[in-house]
């Protein structure tokens, strides 16, 4: 715990109004997207200006305590649940769009703004944002930052990291700097901003986003096709890229998920097929015809028992609902989802969901899998029930076997959700000892004292490292104590 | 100097082959592409594995000599200039395309690899490779990567950094690690390949590079405008980004590079004209007709005097020739020519451009201005002698001024050649002590003993900070003490 002498000195900083340490509010901040990981934190704290943070950060150093940041708390990593002596800082409530720059093709937004936000408000001028993480309704710009956020545009569109131009951001160490800026090209020093990305919450806190834009698709064709082998799927995709074509999206869905979604959505999926793939071209609408058109033939060739092309945009959303409920319809099967992102090449796709299949049966698990195959980014879902221990031991080892065959079809153990804590325990073997050692040597170097996010990515060196959060027990503790009043 | 005792170590990594250190080749690879600054190496090695850089990097942080990366040595910021106690290890002569992975829209590559042979190779594939440096001719991928190159398509298609997928590096330590791979999503860890990416050979040394390809464009269209006004140039481009049309190129000239163009290339360009662009959109037949339209109605309602439109690629060739011909042009006017990079907002264009004409005058300093209007990223070239030193003092101090007002127009100092030597001296003022502090102190972190490109982007502390390297005269003298044979 942190002593309250300290705590009284936070308090101090962000005032009664921006600091929480009610029961009801640990627990509410004591878990995030990520199933089975939970814990509770010493405090909240809601900033109202950067000084605020800097002096946090600075006390923090001071007296040795952890600050976790926290915007939606949609991730699926654990990167935003507390740790031990710790205190989750909220960014979600400073929402703004601060400015969009139709000169420069920019926008500066507050670490808040919902991702989905930001793509209404830029489209209607005629402008895009493309990276569109699963949680788009929900999540922050801010977390899209820190964890590097995909989606399904990224075998066109890239992801987050390729739509950020610049940041201002809180270091471990309470300064506070802008890196990078609206010149598309810039290569003044290290790029910092590219430190930043992705880093999880661990090198500094993100307090404004400088975004890259581009001109929005003037038309889209959106389509479905049916498939009664995975593998004429995976050969559709295949020969899709071949024919140098680059759909904006290009994913797919197996028999466990296709039967969930249509229970959940009735969008009248035919359940008995193995597998379907939602395709999406985009661009102007002479391109955008000749494209459907090629891909339809290959659907075809390649076997499609049925292929469903929108006529409209109603259609298409439609369409895109198939792909877009996948999550939620595999998490009304059993109590518990733990959904990952296994990623491989784009050609190990086919392969790599052989094996995961293979894996779920060995260890008796039910598994639903989906995802990005044009980027080769998988979802690979396990459907279990968290008070059934045996069970998740079961599911810990299928992972465990899944992450390593992704990096032995030279893929990562995670393409767009983070390490945080979830991965922590197989991002040395995936990555190897001096790999791991530099990335230590970098969060050393910036933060000493292990005060931003302590515990995830890597567990630190033995001097900073803090224990790592309890399960649900902590909580359950915590309730049946009496704390609640 | 490097004592024997050391050197005889690494002639004995390298074998007498693979160890120059003759006077001759000793001044052979004290300069690179950037005028003004030389200093000798006290050796030159040319490795044939990956284990003998790791020797010598184990070596060199033993007996505290640096390691000077080369690739073409065509850098333009004193990149791989040697300073006091280097050697320099060329890796120009690994030149080899390992694999060009068609499933996977990437190719893995030997750092020595010239970056317009592989634009060659994968074109021949129907895949397309974006960067394109100016120097793409006789520049190094590794060289590229090193300096995160941009070059002519960096508006529409980004520069270095965004089609490296992953790469084999040794770490100043004598580490070797691969950091990335064939997944386009990889969120596993730091992104070590982000850090190394612009780190101007201070970090690791790349020895293989995986780099992301597109498919090609099918169909381009070249055009040249000129005006009779800067100011309606600047407004043409605005106005082709107000229309959301982004082309591959966009490039403008001023009246003194267009008029050295013409006495060097006789391309028919009208001298007295104040401005030109060239313009050059790709992609599909039909959109890019529809875009070179539009784009010939703006440069019309905007004052352009003539629009020369190529009608197949060999005019094209031609046009180009017009933004390709003008640092080789300007090279011929006097003897020293300073092509520096400073960058701004593309809103920013003329404004800056005005001051860069005002700031020469008032120095009575001669300058041809080109480059990528685009993407803000402009060329103001000093055309002088160095053998006259208040010149070159003149230069100096109209630089300084160049990129205050760069960076107060919220650019840059270097938007594609790097800081290397030329730029160390501006950096600290355009990104302020915080942001330097946190670099300095990840490469301490990385490289404690100084080892791999010393005195690079920012002075090391006091405790690692080597003598900078001095100018000609050193070679010069050199020479005269009869060291040649």
């Amino acid at each position: 715990m942190i002593p309250q002498t300290t705590l009284a000195k936070i308090r101090s900083i962000f005032g009664s109004a921006g600091f929480l340490d009610s029961a009801e509010d640990r627990i509410a901040y004591s878990y995030d997207g990520t199933p089975l990981l939970t814990h509770l934190p010493d405090a909240i704290v809601i900033p109202q200006s950067v000084d605020q943070i800097s002096r946090l950060l600075k006390l923090a150093n001071d007296e040795g305590f952890g600050v976790v940041p926290r915007g939606s708390g949609s991730g699926l990593s654990g990167g935003s649940i507390p740790v031990e002596n710790s205190v989750v800082l909220l960014t979600n409530h400073w929402d703004r769009i601060i400015e969009i720059d139709q000169n420069n093709l920019s926008a500066w937004v507050q670490p808040g703004v919902i991702t989905a936000k930001l793509h209404s408000a830029v489209e209607a001028l005629g402008l895009f944002y493309p990276p569109d993480p699963g949680s788009a309704a929900i999540c922050t710009i801010g977390g899209n930052v820190a964890e590097n956020a995909g989606g399904l545009r990224g075998l066109k569109y890239g992801v987050t990291k390729n739509y950020v131009l610049g940041m201002e951001v809180v270091l471990p160490n309470g300064e506070v700097i802008v890196t990078g800026g609206k010149s598309v090209k810039d290569v003044a020093g290290y790029s910092l901003k590219d430190f930043l990305i992705g880093s999880e919450g661990t090198l500094g806190i993100i307090t404004r986003v400088l975004l890259r834009l581009i001109p929005k698709p003037q038309f889209s064709r959106t389509m479905l096709a049916f498939y009664s082998k995975l593998s004429d799927s995976a050969e559709t995709v295949s020969d899709i890229i071949a024919s140098k074509i680059t759909p904006a999206a290009l994913e797919f869905l197996d028999n466990t998920t296709i039967r969930s979604v249509e229970e959940y959505a009735h969008l009248g999926l035919p359940t008995s097929i193995d597998s379907l793939l939602l395709i999406e071209v985009d661009g102007r609408s002479a391109e955008v015809e000749e494209d459907a058109a090629k891909i339809v033939d290959i659907c075809k060739r390649h076997g499609a028992l049925e292929i469903r092309i929108a006529a409209n945009e109603q259609e298409a959303t439609k369409l895109r609902m198939a792909r877009k409920a996948a999550f939620s319809a595999l998490a009304r099967v059993r109590p518990t989802t733990i959904l990952e992102d296994a990623t491989v090449p784009r050609s190990e796709v086919a392969p790599m969901l052989e094996r995961i299949n293979r894996i779920a049966s060995n260890h008796n698990l039910m598994f639903g899998n989906f995802g990005h195959a044009g980027d080769g980014n998988l979802h690979p879902t396990c459907l279990t029930d968290e008070r059934d221990a045996n069970e998740i031991h079961r599911a810990e080892l299928a992972f465990g076997e899944i992450f390593s065959e992704a990096v032995r079809l030279g893929g990562t153990i995670t393409g767009e959700h983070g390490v945080g804590l979830a991965k922590l325990k197989f991002l040395e073997k995936a990555l190897g000892e001096p790999a791991i050692d530099m990335m230590r040597k970098i969060k050393e170097a910036v933060d000493p004292n292990g005060v931003l996010n302590p515990g995830k990515i890597f567990s630190l060196r033995p001097r900073c490292e803090g224990p790592l959060p309890t399960n649900r027990e902590q909580i359950k503790k915590f309730a049946d104590s009496g704390a609640f009043t």
